[in-house]
């Protein structure tokens, strides 16, 4: 199955560089989810052949116009362009007035219904939940209510090992079954365990978006063993204290979150207007977490 | 004095081909004027190095989002910047409080005032009255309530003839006065009259810009014998229908409007997302009226 997340936009709240506001498109085997929408994501999208079509779900995680300033503008472009499958917006209270305001001046009526559903800052909850991943909102600490995202995988089926298949000369019709759980019985009454014509499924894999918070190690447990973790890193560790004034992360306070939750890998993002060149960034992150990736706009990252 | 206009955005409502939604920076001798202001402006401001610091007005045409959606980001941006010069923000009704909507929730306290002041579409009504130049606002024919703006040099001083100067060798301190129509008395009470002196003033020039709207006569009148005259031309010819069904206007209205109302020069823009190549555009337009230039954008266009 692919899991795989392409960044949009990597910069912090003044975009600079050609670096464009957060916007993170996550893509599950063909299912599309946009976790936070900056200004210019749909033009952003195109760019990097991102297929709007695919994009039933969009996570908003504070109104912090840098996380959120784009979602008009999509919203816009699937009426214009004659949507009708529904699109769910998860995102903290305010977000649909906002909308609807817009709307109301604008004249609008959409050709397709937004399902919104507000998160809340207060504690850990399921907002989504399909037959091949869930995705749970939490709570971060930012200077207004903002919550981060966690996708998780759900358990895959037991894989077929095809010899043994083989060796019984198991029709195909009898395979789904088998990867269920079922065990084989042949035509002749002989049973052959399951546990002997299949392997484990894959470990189930995690994606956790930490968009802008301080660090509070309340998020270890949260993220704990995610495949892979986006944290903020808007500042170096020499402006320590100003990420604290803004309620922001450093280079070092990421990766420490990524090594306390044993994270497989850590993407750091939303970078300040005062840094052009990154490599510092990645260095102080690598000090503390070797595994550790800059978020680059139009990157693919495996999960 | 410089007078130019820069397309930042050019496109319709569906960005498409790197083309982005409506944006025209004017610049009056170093005062910058934003008319309509589409998602991502203040990346293409970015871009065409257009500094926001000399930007104190802002005119938004109407609601629709590809006229608008980049508002909110251009008003952090200055936030983020520390900007404390007041920000004059032109627009119809609901603007404002879909700003304010925004505020609520980001819990904004802007670092610089902003002046909100309501167009209205039902009569031209002068709008900002500078030293220099005027700004009316204007009524279009749209779906929802639509101004177009026009901008209107003030009658310059008249020009000093060099040679003249020389002759009867008047001082420096004498110059201003001369150029404010005065005669020159020099210290034997000879009267030298103004008219031997100077020339009249450059004849002032105008801009006008008609946002979305579908062909109207009643334009002729307002935008008469204007040096620029941006008219949308969202459609070619053949889609004439589709125009009139959505309030937009042809290549052949827009350039009729040109030739009727005596403008020097047109520029249309505003090209749906149906036409890549844009060359039949301007070939049905320089049909009607020649002068006419396509809207690209980065491109500057001296009034």
């Amino acid at each position: 199955m692919q899991f795989e997340l392409t960044i949009l936009g990597c910069s912090g709240a003044i975009p600079a560089y050609n670096r464009h506001p957060s916007s993170h498109f996550l893509n599950y085997n063909g299912h599309g989810f946009l976790i936070d929408c900056g200004e210019a994501t749909q033009m952003q999208m195109a760019k990097f052949n991102i297929r709007r079509a695919k994009l039933d779900h969009v996570f908003i995680s504070h109104l912090h116009g840098d996380h959120f300033f784009g979602l008009m503008g999509l919203i816009s472009a699937f009426n214009l362009n004659y949507r009708e499958q529904p699109l769910n917006i998860y995102g903290p209270e305010g977000l649909e007035e906002i909308v609807l305001t817009h709307f109301k001046y604008s004249k609008t009526k959409l050709s397709y219904p937004i399902n919104f559903m507000t998160t809340q800052d207060s504690r850990q909850e399921m907002i989504l939940d399909l037959p091949f991943l869930t995705v749970e909102s939490f709570p971060l600490y930012h200077r207004i209510p903002t919550t981060g995202f966690l996708f998780k995988e759900k358990k895959g089926l037991r894989k077929i090992v095809p010899e043994k298949i083989l060796q019984y000369n198991i029709p195909v019709t009898e395979i789904a079954a088998i990867k269920l759980g079922g065990d084989y019985n042949d035509k002749n009454g002989t049973i052959v365990l399951n546990k002997e014509l299949t392997k484990p499924p894959s470990k189930p894999r995690a994606y956790a978006y930490c968009s802008d918070t301080m660090y509070n190690e309340h998020l270890v447990e949260i993220v704990k063993e995610v495949d892979l973790l986006y944290h903020e890193a808007t500042f170096k560790n020499e402006h320590a204290s100003r990420a604290k004034d803004t309620f922001h992360a450093t280079t070092i306070e990421a990766a420490t979150i990524a090594k306390k939750s044993v994270a497989k890998k850590l993407i750091i993002g939303h970078y300040s207007a005062r840094y052009e060149d990154l490599s510092e960034h990645l260095a102080e992150c690598i000090s503390v977490f070797p595994e550790t990736l800059l978020a680059e706009e139009g990157k693919v990252y495996s999960i």
